[in-house]
């Protein structure tokens, strides 16, 4: 085979036998195939697209790159959520330790920020103590103990994704949905779960603009998934605003703690139990949407999931006492708010905006390896729907940065649109995909 | 500026401006644009395309990575040629000379063999002695002293395109019109001719296969060469059986010699002639295109012509004997015939077999910086339109490599397709571009 005959049957579009994508994978892997070739391969590919058959073969060659997790030794149900990324959204944090609760088994491998949006290790760290650069038979070992793990991705998972993804991200490939699915895709068939909820978000804030896309995307993603032969499920859930009210890495940690205690906000729980539901009818755990959630919110509401994430914390070498007593968490030294230009109803809260500013107050990263400042974030004290008057405080910035103030603090008062009615209520679970 | 974002720019179909197009060649040049990031732009503009203001920029932008021919201070009309590329094309072995005895200064850089097409650098070097790799100065004071030079392309001039060309070949963006447009113009600029005449061929043997293809290209080749101030034409011209009676090296050099002595092949003096009347249209030399064929039909026929490519061939170092007696070039130790295997019309002789199987035979080469075999090639003793009999020589295949003769025989014997009743002529010269 040539890599050049393959690169033009794919722009000319061909559909690539299996053996065509695994051995440009394992070329690229190994070094064979130059960044070049898989630069204007991938170009290709965000043309002409890829047949389901395609992306199922794509998956399978990057999920042969490397190592899985074998949960098999370990009995019961495992499961595992993906979330496309979004801003507040601090579920896994929450769900892990849910599922764990309700008996099942997640060994939960999450990334780091970049860009306008958090990551989950990040957040996590902002725990003092708490390691996620854990080893396979570290994860395996704790998920046999305590049924939740939440772990940095490791190298030895999927390489072909990393130097797949770091290839796109330089090469304005990476808004391609067979991309996007198959390394979604690859990630989840690794984690060695028997089941896999996939949050998929959309909106502003969101990878995912508008809702044709994302639902694309998830159906994409669920028939691939299923053809990999494991249960896969899919909601699309609005991101047009933060999720929650708190956004950064200790910040919503917070957040999660507040959720884990039956409290917090009303819409992070809902996805929560919403995501959490799917997996337990996923199983066979519930009967429906409406049953799995009404157990999981006892879950919740009776300090179990709570108590299953102190195991979780302690297990990964955190300080128990920062989450039972929050305000021993990382905090800002300064904080400012930003208050309304004008009276009326908020009509929008820009997600990406938001996140933007986190990003810029410390809490992200522009370039990967930059440190995140754990306190940095921003505290959103109205909502979609809030009514304010002229001059109250609509969020809070958590200060890591002072040099960024003047910007953040433009870019979150941007971010509010106050208008003279209450808007529509708009649903938070916009489609289901199973 | 971030690669990145002009990719994506490109890719979502957006005009690129002159700033970031110079901003991309220049960088790619110098090194700072890495390959991969080229390579995923190329194939964006394959999929996009690009307007004449970007082909423009683009074509200026390359001849700005190297030097240019200065031909100002040679008194006189400087003219240069350009090919697509075909089968039996050694078009610039007669026109190089045939201008400079009309009293036109023409300095060519040719290429080398590659793929099923022949260079005129490996024809021109089968002649004993003959040296191409002349320096900027070199080629300057031979062009003043005689008014003709044959040259290799000299690192020198437009590095871009020879950076871009490579990457294109292993990349399938070879096959892009904007950047064969590019390609071509940036070369002939920095050649520093004040009119060119662009032979685009047209048919199984030429890049462009489909007259429409191969139109588009030379009306953009046009377009955009007159907006860089230059004087351009060009014809579009068959190339669905090969040019003349002999393919490979010496064996195309024997040919040459025959039209510049005023006799051989119809096909190739007519298209000699047609390229050479349209660059004196083109400077005011001729009022018209047959007067220009006309004088010029008489510097082949009186051996004007004949002198000139003596001269040219000393001037280089060659071996003036061999041009005069050309029983002296290089020859086959083998020479095997060919049979049609019934009786007819030949109705087709695809050009671009007979191509190939020069290459087998060890005319061509493969891979770059492969040595040619001077003596290998194709000797065509029917054209399209020949009545044969069974059992009738078609061909002699002038061998270099034996080993290669079962394929190339069969290859050649394919190439012929002989039908019982007399196939209808067709044109040579498709159309004139002004």
């Amino acid at each position: 085979m040539r890599a050049v005959d393959l690169i033009e049957k794919k722009r000319d579009g061909g559909e690539m036998t299996p053996e065509e994508i695994r051995w440009l994978i394992q070329g690229y892997v190994a070094g064979r195939l130059p960044d070049y070739q898989m630069a204007a391969f991938l170009m290709a590919v965000y043309f002409r697209g890829m047949s389901e058959q395609e992306v199922v073969a794509l998956t399978q060659a990057m999920v042969e790159s490397g190592a899985r997790i074998d949960l098999t030794a370990i009995p019961g149900i495992k499961v595992d959520k993906h979330s496309t990324g979004g801003v507040g959204d601090t579920v896994t944090l929450v769900l892990v330790p849910l599922m764990a609760a309700a008996g099942l088994i997640m060994a939960k491998l999450s990334g780091r920020a970049l860009g306008h949006t958090g990551g989950t290790i990040d957040k996590f760290e902002s725990i003092p103590g708490v390691r996620t650069e854990l080893s396979l038979a570290e994860i395996v070992a704790q998920a046999k103990r305590i049924g939740a793990v939440v772990a940095d991705h490791t190298a030895e998972l999927v390489p072909a994704d990393r130097l797949l993804y770091e290839l796109r991200d330089v090469t304005g490939t990476v808004s391609s949905l067979p991309l996007i699915a198959a390394s979604v895709l690859s990630k989840k068939i690794a984690g060695g779960a028997d089941a896999i909820i996939l949050d998929v978000k959309c909106g502003d804030g969101a990878f995912m603009r508008t809702f044709p896309e994302a639902r694309k995307l998830a159906e994409t993603l669920v028939r691939v998934g299923n053809r990999l032969g494991k249960k896969f499920a899919a909601l699309v859930t609005a991101m047009d605003q933060p999720l929650g009210t708190l956004a950064g890495n200790a910040l919503e940690v917070r957040q999660a703690i507040e959720v884990l205690r039956g409290q917090g906000p009303a819409d992070l729980r809902e996805i929560v139990l919403a995501l959490g539901a799917e997996l337990l009818v996923l199983v066979g755990e519930a009967s429906s949407s409406g049953e799995g959630k009404e157990r999981l919110a006892r879950l919740l509401d009776t300090g179990k999931a709570f108590t299953k994430f102190r195991e979780l914390v302690a297990a990964q070498g955190g300080d128990v006492r920062a989450v039972e007593e929050p305000e021993r968490l990382p905090k800002a030294d300064q904080i400012v708010e930003v208050v309304a230009p004008q009276g009326g109803y908020v009509q929008v809260v820009r997600a990406r905006s938001i996140g933007v500013a986190c990003g810029l107050l410390g809490a992200g990263r522009e370039v990967k390896g930059e440190k995140v400042d754990p306190a940095a974030g921003v505290e959103l004290l109205a909502k979609v729907g809030t009514q304010v008057e002229k001059g109250q405080p609509l969020a809070r910035l958590h200060l890591g940065r002072p040099d960024r103030l003047p910007e953040a603090r433009r870019i979150v008062t941007e971010a509010f649109i106050i208008g003279p009615t209450p808007p529509t209520p708009s649903p938070l679970v916009l489609d289901r995909i199973v």
